[in-house]
């Protein structure tokens, strides 16, 4: 059998003369890698914050602490499934949890727009709160910044988040190995369709909520059933694409994806054509993806499915050693094409 | 003697109708109480948030950690003295610092306004290490959102910090006792004059630097050298008066300081009188009060004066046990007046 074609299907967008920021850049694709890796990492660079994992995993006393931080500018604020509130806490929730660590506190950031409604805010801070409830986390700390009318946009907040990560677990996005599977714990691209849907005033025959959800119970549901998961990654800004080119690129492996194994929600799939977008790069907030030893899938689809954050959970490719670097994916007809990072910005201000 | 005539000088601030977010909710006074204690609070509060320190102290495994976090959004974003980059770690290492901790790792997450200029953050990013460096942190982990021209200003950054707090340390802003001795560890005002300056494009007789600096080398100094104080404070936003004030609200004391034992460069005192501002309002970046018991004082002044952040320290007040709340001075005319706390915003964007 010969090895079926390869299209690069992925659209190049111009980059800009490199010497102001761009909208990209912020975008978790390709522009965003440029940056920490030509701006970021040459000035900040030190061991945890090269492994660019989505949280640092980084020793205190006897304990070893994760750490993850995000800024929120979504927009609209409040959109079907959520608000920036609740989106806020899962956001930072998640990206521990996905490390492996049990998330255990936040601190909460406002920068708020001078004439920003005092109701709106209150609604949101309570909606956060539901949230850290949900998520068994706490709010220990905050701070409140105004800025003036015209410099701002209403409400950007940011949560760091710190778990409490046990000695055994080892999950980092530079251990896939040829051989490992791909599992994805459900359907991909309901909170950029809901976020756009919202922000465009579009109406679609059936309405789409964002996933938005804290993952810390699925991912430890995870951690009890098999302890040979490679590495974990949540998939927000830049869609499930980003994040396997991100693993893909740390650990000098090929990926091969099964689009007909790929959940996507009939009207996900529906809006996208409608839009253009592609679903593999469309951004979600309650799912994840887990690379693990291929014995060890049967117990984890097992325990995923178990759970209501990862009753569609499935297999959706493996890892392979041909084309280091690279994700392809299998479509139906056969053929196969590269699923490249996002080079621009395919939704600005998903999360 | 009759108790001299208590004066109170606060200008009242028109506070609007409480529907809006106005500017002065972000100056770290007397409106970002009130939005603390009617908003934050009855959404969020638990035990942790509610002790209104600077910093949260948190269990993890057998340690204990201090969390802070700050957004910064000071315009200029460089200034004589520094830039919002070494800004951003100053700021949370020393709202850790003065919790007692040993800062250990930072966060950091860019917002910034599409079109920024690249050469800018490349020099911003570069100030952050400078400055992590010479305060001995790392920063693990970070964010980067662009968020649409128009709907930011340029750059704000918030950092959020770690550190590790020995368990024999207890600094609480509820800790004040009558009889305690209120240090002060140099001359105040300078940072909120260099940003007021900068941004007017005033020109003093002598030109006035920011104090920008890290404190936890003096803070360190300080813990070795007494086991009796009380807590410390930095003194940022809302300078020295709302520093004492949340002290004297938190530990129900009255304070009473000295005017003349107050340090205050000679340029800074002029600026202030040209502005027709009050320096005990003006904003600091590299000084802290600490409140201890009397018998501690000399050893801590001798402690503070040995380390370079705290050349010029001084006892300033004390805390008694009349007047429960309030932070009264005495003038060099032999009267007092009632200190209070900021009700507007006398300098928005000064951090």
């Amino acid at each position: 059998m010969s090895s079926p074609s390869i299209v690069n299907l992925a659209c190049p967008v111009p980059l800009g003369s490199g010497d102001t920021v761009l909208l990209g850049h912020g975008s978790g694709g390709k522009l965003s890698a440029d940056l920490m890796r030509d701006l970021f990492l040459p000035a900040l660079g030190n061991p945890v914050l090269t492994r660019l994992n989505d949280q640092a995993v980084v020793p205190v006393g006897e304990s070893r602490i994760a750490i993850s931080t995000d800024s929120f500018v979504v927009k609209p604020l409040f959109f079907r499934g959520g608000d920036i509130g609740s989106l806020s806490v899962h956001g930072t929730v998640n990206d521990l949890a996905v490390g492996g660590a049990a998330p255990l506190y936040l601190s909460a950031a406002f920068l708020i727009e001078e004439g920003f409604s005092m109701e709106s805010l209150r609604r949101i801070v309570a909606s956060m709160r539901r949230a850290a409830d949900a998520s068994g986390v706490i709010v220990v700390t905050g701070d409140t910044k105004v800025v003036e009318r015209g410099k701002g946009d209403g409400l950007f907040i940011n949560t760091t988040g710190i778990g409490l990560i046990s000695s055994d677990i080892e999950l980092s996005a530079d251990r896939a190995q040829p051989g490992d599977v791909i599992l994805l714990s459900g359907s991909i691209g309901e909170h950029g369709i809901a976020i756009l849907a919202e922000r465009e005033g579009l109406e679609f025959e059936s309405t789409i909520e964002s996933d938005s959800a804290p993952l810390n119970g699925l991912c430890a549901a995870m951690l009890r059933a098999s302890t040979a998961m490679r590495c974990m990654r949540d998939l927000t800004r830049g869609g499930l694409a980003s994040a396997l080119n991100e693993i893909a690129a740390q650990s000098h492996v090929g990926i091969e994806l099964l689009e007909s194994a790929i959940p996507v929600r009939e009207e996900v799939r529906g809006a996208c054509e409608m839009l253009g977008l592609d679903p593999l790069y469309v951004a979600n907030e309650g799912k994840l993806i887990a690379i693990a030893a291929p014995d060890a899938a049967e117990d984890l689809l097992l325990a995923m499915r178990s759970h209501p954050q990862g009753a569609q959970a499935a297999v959706i490719g493996r890892v392979t050693a041909s084309l280091p670097g690279l994700v392809t994916m299998k479509t139906p007809l056969g053929t196969a094409r590269i699923v490249d990072m996002l080079a621009g910005d395919q939704l600005p201000r998903i999360c």
